[in-house]
C-alpha cells in the first residue's frame, strides 16, 4: 500500500531520462488510485490463497444474482453465495459451470483451482442445538473453501453438560472454535471456562418468543462472564469463518 | 371466600325468627364484601404464618415510610421493608423500636414473635459474582423471616464451572434453588441441566454495557434450553423467596 | 453424581487384589465423565418417571426431524415434539407408530408404557382468553404425559373478574397453577392476589399492536405487585408445565 | 374560532360610516390572527372557566421560569408549574406573590379568582400503590384548579382486590376514573371490568428493573382486555386531569 | 353492580312467606355472584342499550370462531367480530344468520334489534391518511352498532393543514374526536391545539421503516405536547369506540 | 398565504360602494380558508414546478388506489405512486392512460407534460450494495420526474474504499448526493469527511440479524461523526429526493 | 483533493533542474498523504471561510481538553467546543486567550479573525418550546461562527399553531429552517406542510416518559408524511448548522 | 484438564504400596474436582503466562473489595482490577502493597515478577476519538500485563480518513488490531477493509442522543460489510485484550 519505493524509481528514471516526462506523470498521478488498488490487488491476493469473496443472495433479484455471479466467475478463481435457496441455484447453474450447492449450508460455491488441501490443524464448529445447524454448515463450508479443516460438534448445549465434556480435549486441540447457540446461547461463555482456545462466537436466529430473533443469545454472548470470548452478527456463519481464517494468517 | 354457610344461616334465622329482617339484611347486603375481606383475613393469614408483608421503600418519602410502618408494626407480627437505605433505617428505628437492619441486603425487617424457628429442608441461594450478593441477601433475608432455612453459595458463576461442581450435592439435595446472576446469566441454564430441583432465577442488574441493566441475564433465563427454570424481576429477590414460599406450602 | 462410594470400593478392590491395575485404571480415568454420565442417567431416570425429553420442531428440516424422532423413539419411553404442524406428524407417523397428536396443543407425544396413571393433587392450567388455548393444551400435554392431572379453566381473563371468581375454589385447591395470558397479561397478578397458590406464568403472544408478540405481558407478569408469580418464555407450555413437574417433585 | 360575526360586524359599521376604512383594514388584517388567536383567547376562556394553562419545569434555566411565571401571572388569571422542586418553588415566589405550592403533587399554582367553587359531581383519582401517589396529586390539584371536584383512592392496586372492591359504589358514581398504576400497571384494566365509567390510565414510573421506567404499566394499559381505558404518557397526571376537563365540557 | 334491592325483596318474601327457604337460599347463596353477575348483567344491559360485546377473529380456528358467534347469537342481541376476513365472514354466514359484513372496516356485525336509532349529536372519526381507512371503519360500525352517530373525515394529515382547517367548525361540534393517525401521527396533537373536544387517538400501523409498525404514531400521540389526548392501542378502532362510548354515558 | 392585499383591496371597494355587503362578507368571512388554501395553491404550484405529488401503494386496495390514481391524473400533471407492485400495475395502467412503471425503482409515475428537461447540476445517487438500488431508484426516478439529472453511482460500500476513490472527483462536483446504505450504515460518514457536498443519507433495510431491518444503519447515519449528513426513514428514497429538491429550490 | 498539478509541477520542475531528486522524492513521496491531507486543507479551507471544526466536550478529562484547544487555536482560525459546562470554560479561558463563551448554547468558540461578515439571506432556527433553546443557541452560534446569519423563533409548538402562523412570512422567505422539537416532535411535519423551504429537523431529548430521551420526536421526524424534511440526531444542533452550511455552499 | 497421569500413577503408588489405601482414597476422591480444578490450575498457568485475572470494581463495597484484593495478592502474581476510582485505588493501597494505578485506564494491577519482558509482534490499539481513549488504555495495560507490546493510535475516526491512512503500513504489521470507537462506530467497517488483520471491535459509550449509550457502535460493527471484525462488550477494552491474547495463544 505504500508507495515510497515507486515514488523513489520514478524519480530516478525520470532523472535519468529513462521516462518521458509525460509517462512519468501518468504514473504519478495515479498513485494514489494505485494506492487504494493496492487494497484491492491484496484483497484479491488474499482471495487467491483461500480468502472467498461472498455474494449475499437475498433481497437480489434473479437477474442481478446471475449477472454478479457471472462476473465473479470471471474474476475470480473461488467465491461463493450465501443464503441461497436450492431453486435460485438449479437456475444459475444453468449458467455457470461448475457452481456446486451445499443445502445444509444454504449456499453455493464456485472453485476453479485444484483439490481442497487440508492444512494441518483444525477449527472446531461447535452448535448447542440442532436448529443451529445451517449456521454451523455455512461456517463450515466457507473455512473448506479456504482450506481450513473443519471439525463439527454439533448438539453440545448446556442444558447436558456431559455432551460438551466428552468433547473436551478435541475442543482444546482446535486452533479456534466457533461456537453457535441460539435461545439462551449460554454455551460460548461455558466453553470460555474451560478451554483456552479463541471463541468466535454466533447468536443464532433459533428459538421463540423472548430470544426475539437472535437478540437474547446475542446479549449473552456480549456479557460473557468468562474472557476470551468475540461475537459476530446473529446467524453469520460465513463471518465468523472470514474472522477465524484473518486469526490464523496466510501462513497457517 | 364462599359464603354458603353464612348464607344458609342467616335464613334458617331469619326463618326461625331469630333475628330481625332488617339484620339479616344489613349482615346479607354485606356478603359480597365479606366474601372478599376473606381474601384479605386469609392473606393475613398466610403472614401470620411466616409470609412477611414488605414495604418497598424507593420513592417514598420518609413520611410516608415512617407512616406506613409504624401501622405496619401496629397490624403485623413480621414485615420487611426492601431496598432501604441505612441512613432512612436510623431515623424509622426511633419511631419503631425493634427494627432490625440487614446492610447485605438492603432492608428491614420488623418481628414481634418468638425467635425464629428453623424448618427442616433447605432453600439454596445461589449468586454468579459477588456483585450479585445483595440481591441474594434480600431473598435469603426473606425466607428467614417465613422461618425457611437458607443454604448460601456465593460467587459459583460459569466462568469457573468447578466453582459451581462442588456445590452440587448440597445443591440437589435443597429444596428449591434460587439462583441470581447477572451479565449473561447462564447460571440458571446451566444448573438446570445439572440438577433436577427447581430453580427460581432472578436476573441481577450488574454488569455493564450490553447487559442493559438486566436485560440480558433476564432474556438468557427465560430462553434457557434447560427445562425447570422460572424468572422473576430483575433484582427482585424478595418476590423468587416469596415463590418459593408458596411452592413448599404452609405445611412444610 | 458423586463418585466417593466408586472410587472407595475400587480402591478397596485394587488393593484386595480383586482387580487388575489396569482395570483400575481404565475405571479410575473415565470417573469424571461418569460423574457427568451421571447427570445424564439421572436425567433419564427422570424421564422414565414422568418427564418427557422433548423436540421443537421448528427450524428443523423434516429429514433432521425423523432422524431424532426415530432415535428418541429408540431411547425413551416417552418423549414428546412441539409446535409441530399436523402435515409434519402425518409423514413423521409413518416412521414412527405409537406417535400421538394432540391438535390443540400443536404436539405429538410417544409413549411406550402402559395407559397413564393419575396421581392424586391436580394443576390447573388456566388462560385469559380463547386464544391463549393452544398454549394451555401444550402445558397440559406435557403435565398429562408426566402423569400430572390437569385441570383446565380457560377464558377467565380480568375483564370479567366474576368468571374467575367462579372458580377460585377449585383454582385455590391446585398443587400449583399454571397462568396463561396475552394482550395486558394481568391474570397472573390478579390471582396471585386471591389465592396462595404458587402461579407459574406464561405470556402469549396473542394480541396485537402494543402487546408486541408477547412482551407486554410478559412485562406485566414479572412486574406483577402480588408475590408468588415466576414467569417462563412467551408461549412456553412445555416449559411451565416442566417447571411445575420439577417443583412437584418425583415423589408427588 | 370563526369569525363570521365579528366580519358581518365590521362590513356593517363600515358600511355604516362609523368606523374607518384604516380601522376597517386593521381589524381585518389580522383577521387569520384573530381567527388563529380565537384558539388562543378561546383557550384563554377555558382557562378563565377552569382550565389553567401549565409550565413543565424541568430543562429550564431559573432566570427562564421566573421570566415565563411572571409573564403568565400578567396574562392569566390561573396557572400551574408541573414537577416543580420546593428550591425552585422557594425563589419564585419572592418574585410571584400569591403562588401556592401542593408538595405532594410536586406543583405550584397560582389563582388570582375567588375562592374555589366545587361543581357537583366528582372525578375519582385512584391509586395502586403509595409510590403512585404524587402522579395523583398531581393530577388532583390540577381538577381541583379547574373547579373539578376530586375524590381520592390510594393504594388499591389488584393485589388486594378486596381494598378496590370496597370502594366501587364510589368508583362507579364518579363522572370519570383517573387510575395511576406503576409496576405491572392491572388496575385499570380490572377496573374497567367492574365499573362502566370512562378510565384515564396513567402509567407511573415507579417500580423497578423490568418495568423499564413505565413501560410496563403502559404496555399493559394499551393493551388493555376490558373496553373503556384510554391511556396518557407516564407520570402524567396533568395530561390526565386535562383529558377529563374536556371530557366533561364546559357545561359541567 | 349492587344488590341492595334483591336482598331486601328476598327477605321480605321470605318473611311474608311467599317464598319457601330453599328457594331464598338458593337466590341467596348466588349473592355474591350474582353480585359479580351483576357486572355481567350489567353488560349485558349497556350492550342492549348500544355497547356490542365484541370477538376478535384472529388466532381462533374457525370452529372455534363459528362456536363462539353461535353462542353470542344466542345470547345477545347486538355483537360484533372484528378483525375479520371476507373469507372466514361467508362461512360463519351458513351458521349465523342475520350476520352483516363492513369489509372496509374488517368487521362482521350482529343485530337482532330494530332499526338503528340515531342519537341526537355526533361523534367525529378523522384520519391522517387514506391507508388509515380500515381503523376509521372499524371504530365507525362499532360507534353505529352502539348507536352513536358518526361523521367520517378521511385523509386530513398535517401534510396540508388546510384539509384540515375545512373542517374545524365541524370537528368542534362534534360530542368527541376519534383521530386515527399512522406514520409520524401528529393530526391528534394539532387538532388538540385548535378544537377544545376530547380526542382519542389511535395509532396506526400504517407507514413503514422508523414507524415501526405504529410504535412512532404511539410515541408520538403519548407526548402530545396540547393537552387533551388519551391514547388506545394500535390499530384499535374498536377500543377508541367503546371508551368514547362509556365517556357519553347510557344517558346520551 | 398574506391577505394583506386582498383584504385592502376588499375594504377599498366596498368602502367606494363597488362592490355590496353581501359580497364583502361572502369574500372575507373566507379570508381563513383563503389564506390556507394559499398553501395548498402553493403546494399545487410547486407540484407544477416539478414537485410530483406521490401515493403510497401498501396498504391501500385496489379500488382505493384506483380511485385516488384517477383523481390525481385529473388534477395533477405529473404524480408518482410508490411501492407499487407490477401486477398492481398492470391493473392500474387499464383505467390510466399514460402510466409508466419503472421496476427497478417499484414505482409508477404519470407525467402529462412535454419531455423531460434536464437542469444544468447532477444530483449523486451512491448505494453501498447491489441490494440498495431499489431504493436508489426510487429516489432517482423521483428526481428525474422533478426534473433534476441523476448519476448513479452504486455498490461503493465502505469494504472495499477504492471503489469509492474512484468516484470521489464526480462525487464532489454534484450538487448534493442522496447515499443508501444498509448493513451497518457507514459509506455516508466516510463520505462525508471526504467530499463537501449535503449529503442525504438513506438507511435500507438490506442486511439480516443485528441490522433490525434498517435500525443499524439509522443510528449509524444519526451518529456521523462528519458533518454534513441528514437522514431520511428507513428505505425512503423518495422523502431523500424531495428533500433534496427543496435544497435545490425551484430556480435551480 | 486532486494532484494533478502538484505532480505535474514537480515533474516539470524536476526535468528543468529547478529542483533536486531530494527534494522532489520528498514532495512526491508524500502525494498520498497529501491527497489525502487535501481532505484536511480543503477541510481548512472550508473552516476558514466560515465552517469551524468542533471539540465535543463530554467524556473528555480537563487535561485532554485543555491540550486539545490549545493545539486547535494553534491550527484553526475558528473552532467551537460544544457541550461545555462553564466551570470548564473558566479554566479553559485561563490557558486560551480569546475564548468565548455562550451560556445558552452550552458552547464556547475560538475566532481569530475579522469581525462577523453577514451574509445576505438567513437560516431560520424554529423551536417548538422554551426547553428546545439549547440546542437552538447550539444551532445558531455555530451558523454564526460560519458567518450566516441567523432568525430566530423560540416556543412555536403545535399546540398553539397560531404562535407559528404568525412567523410563517418569514420562515418562508429563510434559505433554510433548523426545527427543533422535543416531546412529540410534530412541528417539522406541521411546518413542511405549509412552508417550502427545506427544514433540518432536529429532535431534542426533552420531555419525559414515553418521550424516551429523544426517540419519540427522532421517530415522528423520520416519518414526517410532508416531504422535505431531514434529521439530524437527538440535540445536535452543531450538526444541524453544519448540514446547512453544506448545503449553502461555499459560495453563499 | 485431563487426569490420567495421575490416575495412573495414584493407582501405581497403591499397588506398589507406596501409599496407603486412605492416602490414595483421599487423593482419589478429589479427582473430580482436581479434574475441575485443573481448569483453574491450568487457568493459573495462563496468567503466570500473561493472562491476569480480573476484579471488576462497580457493584462491589470497599469491604468486599479489599477482601477480594487480598486473597488475590495472596494467591496470584498477577491481576487487575477494572473500573477502579482514583479514591478507591488509593484506600486499597493501604492494604495492598505493590498495587499499581493506570488513571487514563481506570484500573490498578498487581504483578509480583520481574519486570515486563515484551515479546516479538505487536497489538495495535486504535481509537476513532479521544473520548474512547480509557477503554483503549484498559485494552493496553491489560495486555502489558500479559507481556504483549502495544502500539496505540487514538483518534483516528473516519471522519478523516488521512488520519487513518497514514497508519496503515504499522497497523497491516500488527498480530492483531483492538479497534474502539464509539458515536456512529464505523472504524472497524472500514479498517477491514483496508488492512487484513483480524479486528476485536469494541464499541464505546461515548456519544450522544442516537448512541444510545454504544448501542450504534455495536449494531453498526456487528453488521460490517467487510469481514474479519469479532465485537465484544460496549467498553470492554479488558474482554478485547483477552480475546487477543487468547488467539497469540501461550507460544507468542
Amino acid at each position: 500500500m505504500f508507495t515510497e519505493k515507486v515514488v523513489k524509481r520514478v524519480v530516478r528514471e525520470l532523472r535519468g531520462g529513462k521516462i518521458s516526462s509525460n509517462r512519468a506523470f501518468r504514473r504519478l498521478k495515479n498513485l494514489p488510485y494505485e494506492t487504494l488498488s493496492a487494497a484491492r490487488l491484496d484483497h484479491h491476493r488474499s482471495i487467491r490463497k483461500g480468502f472467498p469473496e461472498a455474494v449475499y443472495a437475498p433481497g437480489k433479484s434473479f437477474e442481478q444474482l446471475e449477472k454478479i455471479v457471472l462476473a465473479m466467475a470471471h474474476a475470480h478463481k473461488c467465491f461463493l453465495i450465501t443464503r441461497l435457496e436450492e431453486f435460485q441455484f438449479l437456475r444459475l447453474k444453468e449458467s455457470v459451470a461448475g457452481l456446486k450447492f451445499v443445502p445444509e449450508g444454504r449456499l453455493a460455491y464456485y472453485r476453479k483451482s485444484a483439490p481442497f488441501r487440508k492444512r494441518r490443524g483444525t477449527v472446531a464448529v461447535i452448535t448447542a442445538g440442532t436448529a443451529d445447524i445451517p449456521v454451523a454448515e455455512e461456517a463450515s463450508a466457507t473455512l473448506e473453501l479456504m482450506d481450513i479443516q473443519v471439525k463439527k460438534f454439533f448438539d453440545c448445549g448446556v442444558a447436558g453438560l456431559h455432551r460438551l465434556f466428552d468433547q473436551l480435549r478435541e475442543l482444546q486441540s482446535a486452533k479456534a472454535i466457533i461456537c453457535i447457540a441460539g435461545m439462551e446461547g449460554a454455551l460460548p461463555s461455558v466453553l470460555a471456562g474451560l478451554v483456552d482456545r479463541p471463541i468466535v462466537a454466533v447468536p443464532a436466529s433459533t428459538g421463540y418468543g423472548a430470544s426475539f430473533e437472535g437478540i437474547a443469545p446475542l446479549l449473552t454472548m456480549l456479557n460473557s462472564c468468562a474472557p476470551g470470548v468475540a461475537v459476530v452478527n446473529i446467524d453469520n456463519g460465513y463471518g465468523a469463518a472470514c474472522f477465524v481464517r484473518q486469526m490464523l494468517g496466510k501462513s497457517q
